[in-house]
């Protein structure tokens, strides 16, 4: 651990300061040092007032406006891959020009770098700011900066209006996302020798029916404020049996519902139950989704400023923490989301010009 | 360890017998201290040659007569309770009359307490005897000590023409055994994102099509040697997925065959394999069962002089060791099978006795 905190320099071009930001190893827990550069950097600028929360740092300008817009995004990143590390950092040549290769690249760092450039350059910003660097996004929610932030200074998150979470999408707008709901469907059996299964009942056997569920299930798509959610319902685990030689005395399905964000929490539980009729279903975590709000003045204006076509983003995202405190949200940064936590993670240097490009044209 | 042997009385009752080589304990791979008593005892009856092989001891006589039978016994157990440990031994008042209570007094020391007594008492057999107290009977095959008397000394068992197995029947007789094979059946799919499914395949509900030809299975009874043996095919594990986010990319459904003794091994897998055409099959092991071979004249002798009805075993036991010898082998034991392996194993008193008198009256 340093005893002065590895410099960010905010004038360096956008791609070299997201490979400086990668190159501060920050997996989740271990956000210190990070963080300690991002608080240091922007105790520089002057039109910022900076707030630290644990490895969380909030910085906001104050200047009067008629509107606020969070700008926000995870410092963390999933573990680095073992040998060879995925870290420093390297620029190399791809098929369609230079890319960022390395753990951050795109989930997401980039959007650090987008976001602390906007900080450094928009020093007029025609929107209040609020610049959000959270920490532990990657693991369980208990720990999530943004919720922590939520929970013991939301001063600090109450008055904005619009939100955009620089989490990777390829550059493009994705509004809203998706709810997710995850339970236990679970039979029941009686175990006994299975030489003689006779004696007991195979619960094994009868989550055939929970499985032939799901085989024939038919997802809907729904649309919300003008675009698409497409829905899922699917096993993700399944476990039952207790050794080779006895019959199964439980059986457990673990299925993962992706639901539209015009469904409440309460909803999603009563489909999945109406599903899994005549079958044991305990819900382990359910979290709605986030309603795009396009409709929305500063919503407008955040896609017309930018240009840019909006699609549904499927996947949850911290866009639903800010939904539930009435704040409408979109994604938007740089990075193919597909890439995010795969060994090869890697990023086109002109993502990160554009998205940066892009808020600059909005903010300025 | 003691460094001298402890002792056993064989003119004791079979009851008590039983409670003292219960007592002296004999989980799997610990079996030297019981091996050296039993040793110790046969080695102060004049009419028996005693070898010893790792922990399991053969005594045989050597009388010149027409047949020779081999009573076999393991004197392994599976481990004690922890607390309260299931040893010492306890003489209990139950319902139906007294009771020996404690480890092993089903899962097979009244057996073994048999062997010992018939040793003892029947000086001049009206057949040539083998005893075999083997070692490692409740764990992996490879420490079976049934199994490594065949291989290092053969000639200690090549020369029986019947074989009784003391396991526990409820002093019933059981002929034969089945055959069990284990396979596991699997299917593949394409791991993506729970949120974006369509970009995956799930595999676990392809397994949906395995567990309903399980469910929809409907197992034959065979008549082998005027015994039913009732076949039975079911999942016995299964397990599938990778995390609560991930579409599964693989699900094992371990499938436990028991079939009949007039199938081979070949026989058994070319069925599993047509019940589960299209799936992919590995079988993990496979162990054909053994007939019961009443129509043979040392099997008949045995069931006429203890004038009981003889019923299928269901269960794979060691009798198929001595089968694959062309031995034919029946079991006959003190204690319910239900209760081996139980917390609360024990055994009518009176089923110790039974077992030993219908021995005496056989061989006597």
């Amino acid at each position: 651990m340093p005893l002065t905190p590895l410099a960010l320099d905010l004038t360096d071009d956008v791609t070299s300061l997201t490979a400086a930001v990668c190159d501060i190893e920050s997996v989740s827990l271990d956000e210190r040092a990070l963080a300690d550069a991002v608080e240091a950097a922007l105790h520089l600028l002057p039109h910022l007032d900076v707030t630290r929360v644990g490895n969380t740092v909030v910085a906001r300008t104050d200047l009067g406006r008629a509107e606020r817009v969070v700008l926000a995004g995870h410092i963390d990143t999933v573990p680095l891959t073992v040998e060879p590390a995925n870290l420093p950092t390297r620029r190399v040549q791809g098929q369609g020009g230079e890319v960022l290769w390395g753990r951050g690249t795109v989930d997401m760092k980039g959007g650090v770098a987008v976001m602390l450039r906007i900080a450094h350059e928009v020093r007029e910003p025609s929107r209040d700011l609020t610049f959000v660097f959270y920490e532990a996004e990657e693991i369980d929610s208990i720990h999530n900066g943004l919720l922590l932030v939520q929970q013991q200074a939301p001063e600090l998150l109450a008055d904005a209006d619009f939100a955009v979470l620089l989490e990777p999408t390829d550059a493009r707008i994705e509004g809203g996302c998706k709810g997710t709901l995850r339970a236990e469907v679970s039979t029941k059996g009686i175990a006994a020798h299975s030489a003689r299964p006779w004696k007991g009942h195979n619960a094994i056997h009868d989550a055939a029916e929970v499985l032939a569920r799901l085989a024939a299930y038919e997802p809907v798509t729904r649309v919300v404020d003008e675009l698409e959610f497409r829905e899922a319902l699917g096993a993700v685990l399944i476990s039952g049996g207790t050794a080779t030689n006895v019959i199964p005395d439980r059986c457990v399905v673990t299925v993962n519902y992706r639901y539209a964000p015009s469904l409440t929490e309460q909803d999603a539980e009563a489909h999945v139950r109406e599903v899994f009729s005549g079958f044991d279903v305990v819900v382990v975590d359910n979290a709605a989704g986030a309603r795009p709000g396009l409709h929305l003045p500063a919503a407008k204006a955040f896609v017309e400023a930018l240009g840019l076509t909006v699609e549904a983003k499927q996947g949850w995202t911290d866009v639903a923490r800010f939904s539930a405190l009435g704040v409408p949200a979109v994604n938007f940064g740089p990075g193919d989301p597909n890439l995010a936590h795969m060994d090869d993670e890697q990023c086109p240097v002109e993502q990160y010009t554009a998205c940066e490009q892009a808020l600059l044209r909005w903010l300025a």
